[in-house]
């Protein structure tokens, strides 16, 4: 490709609203342009690091003996009624009617749509496994898109389903996909850890986020270092016992105006910061509101607590609320005298205690020396709901490192979450009964994907792309290309290295300086820069756009060391 | 692949509601299953064939010195208000809002996000001429899907638009894209005609539609044998000259009870056809009604008919509005005293005619001996809204024959007409001056090809895949797997093979009949097929599915056979 004539060229200035690296250099280095928030325009150098990324992962899943198919991006709407997911929160779902006023889903997963096709087969057990996949335009009409490729509204995804006559059989598969990524990562320079997560909306028991460490991520998690990796929703960590050996002490109302915070109530008290109560109020989708407790210096993470419940979304009551149900302004809740229509979900870090303190359901006081069994019944199940913190300890005894990063990838265990809820999802086995299959599902983002190897893969320059998914792997600089010498010259090392089967942009503008070619060449990333120029002898000027230092090489020499 | 592990098997009954050949035998033979009428999941094989057909494209394309590259599908609605495409009839557009009320359009062509892209650019006359494609989910909210793959709702599309600084730079590239059309069509097997056609919804002024001719297509057309092929929207004929010098006679009005039809109104009359006058009422989208006449003997055709007027659609006026505007009932209009209301579109055949007939607008009678300039003003302007027929003589003199054809790709000059109504669709010429950019757009169906070429290539048994776009090339039916050695010996050449590089698709299955097994490759239609059974000796059984004959060949004469 010649670079006068290939469209989407370089730009200078940072762009206004980009604020991570990867957003302003693919703007810059003229690989994207945005459309409208969250949905954007490949360019060809774009659409060339994107086409690389699917190949790599095309191929590994063929290897793993995955089977490529397609489905329509619009879903009838009835199926995603049948599994309910309509319903689902957290999911930002787009639908649409036709003429016929049939209403359609915008595919933002496809599960539904692979059980309906797999139902129009009268499948055996001979016909199990397989593992179907497809690249799809998917849409989720989030809130907010942020980051350029980080987070989109629209974006080609690989998602994958996976169907099989057993849990153990499925296992296999798992197992499968697991390598299988952590291979198509590799291959794209991605370094991933594989992190334990939450199924969401997907359902099902258990997932794993395939997630690059970034500081530009949205995947809070923390890992151990000894091999432990859990997404702050489902992190587990060990609870420090504490003692409760003393004897019960007469309960007692303290007057503490304006003290809210668990540190300086401990010291106001004169109390450890474990023997406080953190109590909130909650108001569920359906206007219910609850009360949830965690021991001091614990946080709710409100995702356990929407599965406990079994609702679909929480939030915090409000300061009128809250005042209508406790008596009392907001910081002085308990759960000691509570309305019996409030439901209380005590965390399992509030067991064990003896004279512990709590709200006291009144403005500026508390309540200190309260005991289950005395004071409050004791509960029948205490439940977990904590958010894991830095320093706490993991379950295999070491202390959690928090992490920031990218999810690229996500693997689900989903079980009969589908085939139970679907008509006919089902397979006859070798003893001609119909049995329901066993699912997974596996996905991969590729704009995402692409973004992130861009947070990996760069400098105050530009981009620096890994050869398996550069652009091109060759960026020859002609500089004094307006001498026709030059420019033959140019020409020749270029069709001799397209002749060999090599990817090459030619930079063979007239009147543009040289050190803006470089400055382009730079921020463009491609992994090996070659010059010629008036001075270009009968060696080649080659410079990895990964090193600092320049050699000169033969023609030979210089395949020899593009070629790899 | 494994044919027991291959997604989507084959089914022997014929699927009740599909009535044309590639639909059934892709159905049958596992290549695709309905989701929603228009809708179709592409089965593993299916997405083989499409994914040959794209690199077809791409190859040739980008030999022709397009650049691939990706819009989003949803397309922010205003940049259709920018053009007024929303309106534009013939276009099944669908809408839809996000969460924040902003309105999209579900992608059907793309020329104004083109132009929105490039517009985002300071191009100038050095960065034209370019042409952008990409390959995209369309959506066309179609009124009625057909055929299967012919006529979809939603189907791949290769799209490509260019962008040029003059009229002559853009023919260069309209026949550059002709030739290449041309190349991407004779690569898969399919013969095609360059048929003139009407640019409808679209827009511009003219444009082309490669056809390949089929009983099963939607395209009716017509040639001249010759070189001349048109569409039936656009097919230009002479007209017979009709005797004009005769004396005019008598008006006179004659009862014909119940004489509607030109053949029989000619004999009850003793006049020839030519001079009968055909008058029909018609009501257009605003709710307009206008007669429109053409000599017997020819028919109207809507399509020019709507250009002429300048509305969007036209429908035949309903009974009772020809009873309250002629008076009399359908069969009897004339344009002699038709309300003042009542704009009238004569037709160039009703032109240069002397004593001729027309419905009187009395039911039962019919006026004639009628002259221009006599009982008529003589109009200031005719029109030419006939439509073609066979046998007429077209514009090289030759008799037109009339063909019908699936449209497989489309080109059409578009000229200014995106950039003249988009503000900024403009490039900096060498003088400094800015200056609308003249446009030309390129589109070629996938789905539709691929059905096509089944259409073109089957016989009874099945598909007859041509080389370049089949799933695999070599079928190995394996007989007799239960026994070890035999299952050793197809494992060893499938190996082989694919060592070779070559596509294999090996029918593994046990306890499925010879018969069965040989069905179902004919089906399928993989160019060769070898068998290998309990007789297989050191000779390989193999058969091109499109001839009879089988032979009998080393390993070494099959690898030169299969790669040709």
């Amino acid at each position: 490709m010649k670079y006068s004539k290939l469209f989407g060229k370089t730009i200078r200035d940072v762009p206004k609203d980009a604020s991570v690296a990867s957003h302003q250099l693919l703007l810059r280095a003229g690989f994207i342009r945005e459309s409208t928030a969250g949905r954007y325009y490949l360019l060809p150098l774009g659409l060339r690091v994107q086409q690389k990324i699917q190949s790599i992962i095309k191929e590994e899943l063929d290897q793993a003996g995955a089977q490529e198919m397609a489905t329509p991006i619009l879903h009838p709407k009835y199926l995603w009624e049948e599994t309910n997911r309509t319903k689902a929160i957290g999911f930002e779902l787009m639908s649409i009617k036709d003429r016929n006023d049939f209403e359609f889903v915008l595919g933002g997963t496809a599960e539904e749509m692979l059980v309906d096709l797999v139902r129009k087969f009268q499948i055996s057990y001979k016909d199990l496994p397989f593992n179907l996949y497809q690249f799809s335009i998917k849409f989720r009409d989030e809130l907010r898109a942020r980051g350029g490729l980080l987070r989109l509204r629209e974006f080609l995804m690989k998602d994958g389903y996976s169907f099989h006559i057993s849990e153990e059989d499925f296992k296999r598969e798992y197992q499968n996909m697991i390598d299988t990524y952590t291979k198509i990562f590799q291959r794209l320079g991605l370094k991933t850890q594989i992190v334990e997560a939450d199924n969401g909306y997907i359902g099902g028991e258990y997932s794993h986020e395939f997630v690059v460490e970034s500081d530009n991520g949205e995947s809070r998690y923390f890992t151990d270092g000894e091999g432990y990796s859990a997404h702050e929703d489902v992190a587990k960590f060990s609870l420090e016992s504490v003692g409760s050996d003393e004897a019960m002490k007469p309960l007692q109302e303290v007057e503490g105006k304006g003290i809210i915070g668990v540190e300086e109530l401990a010291k106001f008290l004169k109390i450890p910061v474990e023997k406080t109560t953190k109590t909130i109020l909650f108001e569920t989708d359906t206007g219910e509101v609850v009360a949830a407790a965690v021991r001091g210096g614990f946080d709710i993470n409100e995702e356990k607590l929407v599965k406990i419940i079994g609702c679909k979304m929480l939030k915090l009551a409000s300061a009128e609320i809250v005042q209508s149900i406790t008596g009392a302004k907001v910081g002085y809740a308990g759960v000691l005298n509570l309305p019996q229509e409030v439901k209380v979900y005590l965390d399992e870090s509030t067991a064990n205690r003896k004279n512990f303190e709590m709200g006291s359901n009144k403005t500026n006081y508390h309540t200190i020396n309260v005991n289950f069994g005395r004071d409050l019944p004791e509960p029948e199940q205490f439940y977990d709901f904590k958010i894991a913190k830095e320093g706490f300890i993991g379950p295999n005894g070491q202390k959690l490192i928090a992490k920031k990063g990218i999810e690229v990838g996500n693997i689900f265990q989903l079980g009969f979450y589908y085939s139970a809820k679907m008509k006919g999802a089902e397979f006859t086995d070798a003893d001609g009964k119909k049995k329901k299959y066993y699912m997974g599902c596996y996905g991969i983002g590729l704009a995402r994907s692409l973004a992130t190897i861009v947070e990996v893969y760069h400098d105050d320059k530009g981009i620096i792309w890994p050869e398996a998914v550069a652009p091109f792997l060759v960026h020859i600089v002609g500089l004094d290309m307006e001498a026709e010498s030059v420019k033959d010259e140019a020409e020749r090392v270029y069709k001799l290295l397209l002749a060999e089967g090599i990817e090459v942009l030619l930079d063979d503008r007239i009147g543009v300086s040289a050190g803006e070619k470089f400055a382009d060449c730079d921020l463009i990333g491609i992994p090996y820069r070659v010059v010629i120029s008036k001075k270009t002898t009968d060696k080649l000027e080659v410079k990895k756009r990964s090193e600092k230092q320049t050699a000169f090489v033969t023609f030979a020499e210089l395949l020899k060391l593009v070629k790899g």
